[in-house]
Parts: C-alpha cells; structure tokens; sequence
C-alpha cells in the first residue's frame, strides 16, 4: 500500500520536478467560501454562547473551506511525514551535535523509539520517514522512504546549499509523498523534520523571507552556549547578505535552506493541491511554509500551526503565515512532535461542527437578545 | 458499577459531611520526592535534547509524583465530572440567560449533544453529570447523579449564598463523586461545572482568596455588555466586602459561592486522597481550587491546570495555584470542555516517559558535552 522509492505518476505529462510543481501549483484552489459561511451559521447555532470554544471554531471553519463542505468530516487517519537531512554547514560548529545523529535517529523512527512515534502512537498516526538529504545510506522500507536528492547540503556558509534543480526535486518528493499518502486515504498530513544542524538554514530562510535581523531568528536550536549561538549568528547573517536581491523563493531555498525544508514545501503543495490540511510542527515547517507561501499563497490556507516553538524565530514565521498555533508549551524538539500533539485538537473542533446539538434540537432556551 | 444516588461509604467512621472532609484531608499526602526524582533522570537519558518537550516533562514528572512510581502510568479511563447548580444571584440581572438553561443543558448532557459529550467521546472520557444544586427537579440515572443539597443558592447579593452545613454537604458530595469514580476505575479526573450566573461566585472566590480588586477578577462570563459588566462588578465588590476577616475558606465559600464549587472541592480533594490526578477546567475549576488549596495545600499537587480561560479572573487564579495551562485558544464554555481537550496531553506526557528509547537503547550518539 505505501511501497518504497519513487511511484509511477498518474499524469503521464509530468516528467520533470519542474512540471510536477507548475502541475501541482495549479491544481491549488482557495478554501471553499460557501462552506465556511455554512461553519459560521452553523457554528452560532450549537448549544453553548457564540464564540466560546474560541480557537477551536476558527478551525472547524477553517476545515469546513478546506473540505469544501459543512460540516466537514473529522480528520481521522493522520500521517506524520519526517523528512531527513543533514547540513554541510555543521563543518562551522553551529551544533554541539554530530552528524550521524541523523541517520541514527532515522534508525530510531524506524523502530519506533523516538518521541515522534509514540505520539504518533498516541493518537492513531502514522510515522513515514523520508529521506530526502541523508548523508549515509539509508535502506528504505515502508516506514523509511528511500528517496534522497543528495547526501546532505554544502555548507550554506560558504556557498549555496545545494542547487535549484536539487531544490526541484527535493520539492517533488514532497509533492509526491503528500499524494502517495492521500491515496493512501490519510486526511491530515502532519510535517516532521529531522536534520542536525537544520535550524541554522531555518533561521536563513526565515530572516530572508520576513525581513527579520539574523540575531532574532537564529535561536538555540537543540541546545547551544552563548558563543556557538553568536557563531551561528553570524553564519545566518553572511548567507542571508549574499543573497541576490532577485533571487525567487526557489533560489532562497536552494541558496540556504536544506533539503527537508524543501520536502516540507513540497509536502504543503502537494497536500493543498489535494484538499487535504496540513498541520506543520515548529520553526523548520514554519520557515518551510514561508517559502511555500512566497510560491503559492493559497497553499497556506490549508495549513495549521501545531505549536508554538521556543525558538525565536518561528514567532516571526507565524506572524508573516498569520497561523496562530494550537499548542503552546515550550517544545523545542521537531520530528513532528509538536504537530502529533495538535492532531486531536484539530479532529475535536471537527467533531464539535458535526456533533453538538442546536438550541432547537436540544430544547435548551437561548439568551435573551 | 455507578448507581444513582448516594453509595454505601466502607468507612463506617464517617458519619457525617464534616468528619468525611477531615477524614479525607488526613489521607492527602504529598506527591513522591523519589518518583519525581526517578523521572527527572530519565528524561535525561531519553533520546531528545534535554529540557525539548518542555511543559511535557514537568507534567510526566509530576505524573510520577502523583502515582509513586516511575515510569507513571498513563492515564487511560478519564471521567469529567460536570457539577450543576443554580445562582440565586441571577435575580441581579448579572446574566443574560435565563436560570431554566441549567437545567436544560442538564438534560442535554444527559443525551449527549453538548460540548463537553463530543470532546469526551473523542478522548475516550465518560461524562458524570452531578446535580449537586439544581433549582428544579432533575432526575437522577447512570449519567446524570442525583445529589441535590439545596435547590439553587440564596441571592450572594443580599446574604449568605448558603448556610456553612450546606457547603461542607456539597463537598462531600464531590469527595464522594471522587470515591465513586476512582472506585470504577477511572485514573484521571476532569473537572466540569454547568450554572447559569456561576462567574459571579467565582470571581467573588477569587477576589476574596488572591486579594485581587473586583474590576479585575469579574469578566463576561458566556458573554455581556458593559452595563451589565459593571453591574456585576458591583455585585462582586459589594459581597466580597461583607466577609468576615476571620472567616475560613469554607466561611467564604458558603459566604459568596456556589454549590458547583464546592463540589469541585470535594471532588479536588478526594482525588488527591485517593492520588489520582485531577486536569481542572476553566474559571469556575480555578475559583474552587483556591479553596482546596486554602483548605489542603497538598491537594493541589494532584491538579493540572487544563486550560486557561478568556475570564480575567482565571490568570489570577493560575498565578496563586502556581499551575501553568495546557490549552490557551480563548475557551470561555465551560462544562469541563479545557480540561477534556488538554487530558491526550497529558496521556501523552505519561507515555513519553514510558515508552521513549534510551540514548543508550536505540544506539543513538549523545551531545558532544
């Protein structure tokens, strides 16, 4: 059902990364307006005040547009898509972590060990890992796609990360997982990450794509003393600086980004194109989702905040994306985990939509106004 | 297994509410220094940065302090106990809804369509409705509990809200409740409250138990304008200024509460006697827990706090509680709703500690340190 490597595309007319995203772009609509005035009124119907499960009706309206249907159906197969890769930026010290963390925690996904699976566990998700950037061979299986674009970045500091063909074909990954996974029948994609040394192009797209100062979005990532985080601040500042000022969301990616991030764009795009909701995890999906944005803005209104990081600068990304996230609770570890923990918060607006009773149904009087 | 009415106490020794409540309050324990120590080093040994799930952690650790053992385990039969009463001081004009919606919400969480029906049967929580102050007659079944210590409370406005007997009756009702649902098995308790006109007595609970002036602990409740905003106000101030300066915490609950909070009492501290967790909800759970900590300092080790409340009052509650909200997306419902959506968090906070792999187990590099 969910084979390794590449699947054999319906539509024979896409043949390069490059057609399957101009494809894919075009096949994203925005949210169905009729649906969400239907949420609305339905919404103000229901036993309890109006507004006051607060958040949660904004996202059963918000699922309402996406679904294109009132009420929409509750999200009940999730799917956590990590996607691994590692950073040549690492060689500059902006990690206490070494390299081979990555792969041995694809090693632990796979046996399903990490925090990510046991969340996923707990909410009835599944875990697929893909490995789109790797820098040691990984065996794929039906949990871990063999999928890799490179093994692993250049380093950001010196040159561009990778090329934008590379960037193109590392989105097409994600494109086609999010279809590999619709067909697949999960209706909630959550976004995962796994990469040592990944919040460091992050914090690159981030100050490239909302304007940010480098010392605001380059955070402590996994953890770092005062001079690694001034080290890592200045790497940001030097990549971000030599940026053309033409460069599109593609040539920012590929310039400084990593390969995750741009399976995660592609994952939004594809899954957007699919009518399907995303709900992106921390500062990685954050900085991914920009890029995503810059190329197609409707792509966002399928999106979800999960969390809040404590990174400092996915509070600039939410801003610039206008999500507001779902948990707040000091997490700071990627893999999706932030995701998997909104999972049942957005099924729950869902099912409120769909379930409660009316005033009128329920006999209960209403507020004399 | 849940019989309507009042159970058959095993101790024969207690024969009246005020001797359950000392029998209760001596068997209340502090949470284990060893378990939470125990936990504290294996998260340290779990396969993430150390500190990266953030509030998660603190609430496994004090899963382990609650159970004695470490790893806990993970909360799987929660039940919300939804305490219904009626407010003489409606007759103030301190609400826009009619008092007779009680008793109607009463009846439709019997049938299972309202807010608090939809997210337990998402979470796998039952809802156990306790009459403990109805103003009309409610029939009592499996679902909805016949405990009825006065039909609605006396005007706080004007006097007592009721007599000092009637609010030791209704938190031993709630310690009762707390027997009755830990003896069925249930491992979490969720706290809900239905009672037209009930912020008025929380925020003069509050008000009178954190010092806070009237202005800023009285809120709109299910929703009111300015006028009636001041009128309330006034309410508040006036009833919290008849206090006693020698009254005790069960003084002022009589005094200016509400039968719902005194049953969350009851339920607060029946739970930590019998050390099972209790995820609180809103404004009304916040109010009656500044009792229970008044009465039972320990009592308030057993409480997570489930959400934070749009109320004002609630952020002073939390602060005095020293308890940190899992949600915050502007609920202001009640019913137990904050604490139903936050109780997979903290499932899943359980299974993280249980169910992580080791750094060591999944042969994963540790930081470079």
């Amino acid at each position: 059902m969910f084979p390794p490597g590449p699947s054999i595309r319906k539509n024979a007319r896409v043949t390069s990364p490059r057609n399957l995203l101009d494809d894919t772009l075009a096949r994203v609509q925005p949210l169905s307006d009729d649906a969400m005035a239907q949420a609305r009124e339905r919404q103000a119907l229901l036993t309890k005040p109006a507004g006051a499960l607060g958040v949660l009706e904004e996202v059963s309206i918000q699922l309402a547009g996406i679904a294109g249907t009132c009420p929409p159906p509750a999200p009940a197969s999730p799917a956590v898509a990590v996607f691994a890769g590692d950073h040549g930026v690492l060689a500059q010290g902006v990690s206490p972590w070494p390299q081979e963390v990555t792969v041995g925690m694809v090693e632990n996904f796979r046996a399903g060990g990490a925090a990510v699976n046991v969340l996923a566990r707990a909410c009835g998700a599944v875990v697929r890992v893909i490995d789109v950037g790797v820098a040691s061979e990984v065996i794929g299986d039906d949990t871990v796609l063999a999928r890799n674009v490179r093994r692993g970045t250049a380093d950001l500091a010196t040159g561009p990360a990778m090329s934008r063909e590379e960037a193109e074909q590392a989105i097409a990954v994600g494109i086609d997982v999010a279809d590999q996974l619709a067909d697949a029948g999960h209706d909630v994609l959550l976004t995962g990450d796994m990469g040592i040394g990944n919040t460091t192009p992050s914090a690159c797209l981030l100050a490239a794509l909302t304007g940010t100062p480098a010392d605001v979005v380059t955070g402590r990532g996994t953890g770092i003393d005062d001079e690694t985080l001034a080290l890592k601040t200045q790497v940001v500042a030097g990549a971000v600086a030599r940026l053309r000022p033409d460069a599109d969301p593609i040539d920012v990616l590929a310039e400084v980004g990593g390969l995750e991030h741009a399976g995660i764009v592609g994952l939004i795009i594809g899954a957007a194109a699919r009518r399907v909701p995303v709900i992106l995890d921390g500062v990685i999906a954050g900085s991914a989702a920009l890029v995503a944005q810059a190329i197609s803005r409707d792509s966002i209104a399928y999106c979800l905040a999960g969390h809040r990081s404590v990174e400092p600068g996915h509070r600039a990304a939410l801003a610039k994306l206008e999500l507001r996230p779902l948990v707040d609770l000091d997490l700071r570890l990627g893999e999706g985990s932030g995701a998997t923990l909104a999972f049942p918060l957005v099924r729950a607006a869902a099912l409120i939509l769909d379930e409660m009773a009316t005033f009128d149904s329920a006999g209960v009087a209403n507020k004399d106004n």
